[in-house]
């Protein structure tokens, strides 16, 4: 599959190699196309590995996954056209975070949240909210854990949802998905980052998740 | 012990119960010592259950458990009165929710939160954040679920961190007792409550925690 990915952090890095290695085509992109770190990530995973523009990363993408901050999430998706979103699954792993302080924050919350945002901005993407409630080694391979945990997701078209669902199986081998519901379910999710960051303070490593038990 | 506890609602009325079990002389505040939800718990629980305003239950307890709602909890606690608070520990076990809405919103998030409020507003209190991520039920027996689970405490003092997470082991059976931190902690954990919420509205039951796997 042809996997158009914004953002070139450790999320998009990550989420990169893992799709390569799985035999995907993978163009990464972000603001410039002389971003090294895109060129050198490019250049180390081979010849299924392209990078470019969010534009060009985006119109090469059957589907497209945004692991840009939040913070500059809408204005990537800009960048990216919505000419090339229209009718994709648009995967957000984003989270809407202020790092400036001690206490992370978040820009936008409560009665709102990103993947909202990004979905009202584009309405017509098929937004799924996913893999933004854990660190990134964890998103790849969730049987690294000591037991299974959960991952959640949330938005609005139940068939893009049931694709994103067994990508996130078959994709990392992720054996429990809670669907949460349309896309106001993504307040939730975001507004939990602030745990898994407190979390990640007093742990010893970012390496955890959480399993929902009843 | 004697235990003050402010709130006559769901928790309130579970909490006080198992204290009044646990051989605890507990008396139940509200706004109105008329209140007959208060007086009819009194009366059922028997001779160790007491019923009266905020300000009778505040000066009774050798600890004060607040179990109103987030969104009346200052003001209850103003009624408590600040002198009936004084060096005591506060368990604070209320969400600063406003229901009134599909998708429940908190009155205060993000940069600021219930817990802190309360810690600001009554500074010789020694508050403790707890308990307020789950189900009244499970608070007073994690043993109902099918694993061990996690629950969290945020306080700035640590000797009354130390008693609560005690209390917690001895009175309800809490075995994984998870140190967040200071009150401003309270913040991911009151937060963390939009997730319940989802998960408690696709689940089939209101009685799940959960547990953090590394």
């Amino acid at each position: 599959m042809k996997i158009g990915l914004l953002g070139s952090g450790n999320v998009g890095q990550t989420l990169g190699t893992k799709l390569v290695q799985l035999g995907h085509d993978v163009m990464m992109g972000s603001r410039d196309s002389a971003n090294p770190k895109g060129i050198s990530w490019a250049k180390k995973e081979g010849h299924h590995a392209l990078y470019g523009t969010f534009m060009n990363a985006a119109a090469f993408g059957e589907i497209i996954i945004n692991s840009t901050l939040g913070s500059a999430s809408i204005d990537a998706l800009r960048q990216a056209g919505i000419e090339n979103l229209k009718g994709k699954i648009l995967i957000d792993t984003a989270n809407p975070l202020d790092y400036s302080t001690k206490n992370w924050t978040l820009t936008v919350c409560n009665s709102d949240s990103l993947g909202e945002q990004i979905q009202r901005t584009f309405p017509e993407a098929l937004v799924v909210k996913t893999l933004n409630t854990m660190y990134c080694d964890v998103m790849i391979d969730p049987r690294k854990l000591s037991e299974k945990t959960d991952v959640f997701v949330s938005g609005n078209d139940t068939e893009a949802k049931a694709t994103v669902i067994a990508m996130l199986r078959d994709w990392f081998g992720w054996k429990s998905v809670i669907d949460l519901g349309d896309i106001t379910t993504s307040r939730s999710v975001e507004m939990f980052v602030l745990l898994w960051h407190t979390l990640r303070d007093v742990g010893s490593s970012p390496r955890f998740n959480i399993k929902v038990v009843s």
